[in-house]
């Protein structure tokens, strides 16, 4: 019988990927949509595109009876989550896709800028980045979803630096983004006429907020603290990021440390040494697509990574964990081919 | 158990199409894959995106051993398939993505400018939109896709033909078609520098192909000749065809024939009186989106009609009509929903 | 002497397009630039493509001495420009890019919902489309500039009624749009993620307000009533408005009218017969392009046209309207070709 | 009197970009344009959005008379221009857009792989990047524009170097480059669907050929190999390049030695620090906007150069160097504003 599943904050990109593999998942059904603003409104009339399903109508959270619901996606703007998922019952599992439980309480501070309103609760939440925390992931009740860069770059650098390939001093990490990833809110720079024909960066010079999860994810690695160099670019296209990471090391130990690492993983495609992926080539999917190539300079390597930021860096994963959390297979659902052209 | 399939010109946009979605069909397996100019690729090196699935290497059509087939599709250009289904073995269910077996032998050769080679086949072969051609196409050796934009007019078209709820004398339907329609092979004006940033017509003038299916479709339906105004425009969109077809009939009488004609259709949604659907909600999708509105002229009526090219308008319809030649249940693998944004 | 220009309203997309042709024109230099919004910010702060350029800062109109100015344009959303134009020194030419002053009292309150707060500037307002009112706008104090859609379609059409040579009661004309035509106001529906890959119509079924300029300048060139079906739709380019107008008469006729009606104009090019325009050719530019193919149905044409929504259809025709009302030639700063791609 | 200018190669984007240039610069005409395959067309066949312009038919080389030629541009492929430079008159000015004669005879070996064939030109050539070799371009017979990447990274770098303020063996560089710089040819990455959605990296590695301008640059002025990071990915827009440059050195002095060095160029504008500039800002002009930001990590700095790959990485550099050439002012005809959007 498949799990009941609550989603909030559903009025959103990210909610409208989860009801969308969602609507192809046997192992899931929707129970409850909820999206505070437009509690009222039918999914049809937020996302037309998803019109052709039966789902329930958009309401409150308040309105939302819990006791029937197996786990509830959390996807609101960062910040609303805390006290939310405080008030939920406790025997709800919950997936955060948002930042709140990403961080320990005192860096949540640093990079968000307020107290984080539900500090009791982190010790229970479990970074959501499946292919490194898949063990502890299938008996937890709060998963916090990875940022969509994080894992984007987490992909490509986790096992160079456990692997001690690389020099931890000198990584820099230049990101490609698609537009999607800051969310259907309404900001100048976001309409089509600044956007389209353009590439700019953003937050440049380390001030990405998702440099508190790197922070906390390579230094426990390393054991020491690491400091990545990190600028992500709008480009213009609905999905997808693309990392294109620039390390010092040994490219084709690196090659292998990869090629290792995610043989038997199966969202997680390491291309033959030399080959460079695309991001037009995980769009709309839950993969990951890697590479490597070395330099003319001796001691160089580039790591290129790519997935969709809707998809695998976001619904996709959050939709994996859930999978774990609820017993189902880590796939099911997820299966879905990348849409080319 | 899984019918055996094969894609005969799997190096097309169609073809891989057809490859993800029978990707996630539980009632097809691909036995096999071919591309003349490209045997002995795999497949992950012509379309990467397809890289996480395990499938057979590209062959020419010479070395797949039929016997173990179960359909073929045909996703060739046009005047290639007849040759090459009339030496197919006879017992083997075809289902051919392209033009060769649409038309009658005569109409034919006035829209392609060359004699039929395989007029033999024709009296068999039916026309594959499914929609209308249900029950025919379950008994069918042979199927005959559609044209893309020739089924995006049609299901605007047809009932309200059938009906007699329009003038027939002055249909007037406008196209934006996005650019995989044209395919993968080369010619300067897809470049993207040239397609980009512009809109631009094409065939005008009643010289578009299509007209082929619709003077013989809209003739049948309303027992003499109906010539239709028709004129494609290439948008920028990669997926995508929206027909704006504007009739003179009671637009209430109009919408009232399309929502009760695809009251029961899986694949067929009308929108409300008034709303009109948008080429964006039905991407990656096997779904048409109809709508209707009146003028402040009377007597006037606009239809909308959007559909994805490569899917429903092709390899989505193309696999509909597969599932009901192999006795599977008719939306079998196809209802994924639209990939939005 | 160059004269003093100020541009009233200059935050927004035309007023930028005015700055950017200003830059260039050798008889205009711009001595104030207002935002009300932004007053007390440059001109690269809010457009820093042309930060290159030595500007006034912005300020609120309040703030502009209007002894030293030659001409103003006005480029403020529909409504804003009646009171103010009402208010501003009555021997300063005055050039209107907004809705305000293009119909009748009574049609703009039918058009625009509200009555017009400045009837008695109306009957001296004159009609923007410089190639059929240019007597008259050489003497004007206040120039009315069109619609951007209005102009393009109305290049098409005014020497076809006005000969006398198509239907009256049969006018279709569809309309793509790029998206700058809709500003830079924040819209859910103008995001790039919601645009991008996406065509849709708006405001169909008769219902578009410019329509309210096809009425009064159709009817009263055809000496009748004149109601034309028009149905814009949205595609993802910035730049462009495409209009296929489907006719009925005789194509080589209305061609040699085009072509007559235009062989002397520097800004519209009629192509060869059966030529059809692209999009992609006029952008940026001041050029409008025009082209007539006939139908195999018999007595029918397809006109297109096609112009820059912000260049001829908005601040480039009112830089020429300018060049008149102030006595310069016609053309100056107007002839830049189009970017292309 | 106007100097009389040859285009050779006028059927490329950069033949089309300095027809576009010349049109409005009063001080060139355009006497003869060739393009060997497109001969006896004219340029509005291969570019409809010139067909305003009066221009000669296009030819063949041979057809060309150079008595009354005063400079030529060069506008064809890679290997072309050494045998064509050779041929024509001595005392014809020629400025080359290839990369025929940017690189010693060794070093165009070593990139290019065929030996130079016509080294003895080489001598008198200058390399074009005006801002830096401007003294040597007004005397010069022959100049050979840069790369557009190469144009775009020294922008950024040339000060640092020479200044000695960043570490010369940590510099990276990542590039995303518009999409028109692959220029006309059939291409299958090239298509539309191809692009569009898509951001991949190419040459990656140190496998560009703008490798070898690089490094014969930037060792000069550091009289020591320097050999860079340079990885550029090709992104959806049609014109521009934003290159993202990583170094190591302290960002107020990179910033200020920037700020110094281009305070009274007219084509480069320094933002302030920590303002980082942006590809649409630039697209259509000839001008380069350049930003500083420092980073959290003490001792990085992050240098932003962008600028339009056609235009000054390419035609406007070339009618640049072409105006010193013959005695023009260095800005004529290049004023035109960035057009955006």
């Amino acid at each position: 019988m498949a799990a009941n599943i609550a989603i909030l904050g559903a009025s959103g990109y990210t909610g409208a990927e989860l009801v969308r593999l969602i609507a192809t998942h046997p192992g899931m059904r929707i129970a409850a949509l909820t999206a505070d603003r437009k509690a009222g409104q039918s999914m049809a009339q937020v996302f037309p595109h998803l019109r052709h399903l039966d789902l329930p109508t958009l309401s409150t959270i308040e309105q939302v009876d819990f006791s029937g619901i197996d786990l509830a996606f959390v996807a609101l703007p960062h910040g609303l989550s805390q006290a939310l998922v405080k008030g939920l019952p406790r025997d709800l599992k919950v997936v955060d896709l948002g930042a709140d439980f990403r961080l320990s309480p005192e860096a949540y501070e640093t990079w968000y800028g307020q107290p984080h309103a539900a500090p009791e609760l982190q010790p229970e939440a479990v970074y959501g980045l499946t292919e490194f925390y898949r063990d502890r992931i299938k008996g937890a009740r709060l998963v916090a979803g990875t940022g969509c860069n994080a894992a984007t770059v987490q992909f490509a650098l986790r096992p160079l630096i456990e692997g001690k390939l690389i020099d931890l001093d000198d990584i820099v990490c230049d990101l490609k983004n698609g537009v999607s990833g800051a969310g259907r809110s309404l900001k100048e720079n976001m309409l089509f006429a600044e956007r389209s024909e353009d590439v700019a960066g953003y937050s440049q010079g380390g001030k990405h907020r998702h440099l508190g999860e790197f922070d906390q994810e390579f230094s426990a690695l390393a054991g020491r603290d690491v400091r990545i160099i990190f600028t992500p670019h709008l480009v213009p296209v609905n999905r997808g990021i693309l990392a294109s990471v620039y390390v010092k090391g040994d490219a084709q130990a690196v090659h292998a440390a990869l090629a290792a690492r995610y043989a038997d993983e199966p969202f997680c495609i390491v291309l033959p040494f030399g080959e460079l992926p695309a991001m037009a080539h995980v769009q709309g999917s839950n993969f990951v697509h890697l590479g490597v190539t070395g330099d003319r300079v001796t001691g160089r390597a580039l790591v290129v990574s790519t997935l969709d930021n809707l998809n695998k860096g976001s619904s996709g994963q959050a939709v994996q964990n859930a999978n774990l959390m609820l017993g189902l297979p880590e796939t099911e659902g997820l299966m879905l081919a990348p849409v080319f052209p």
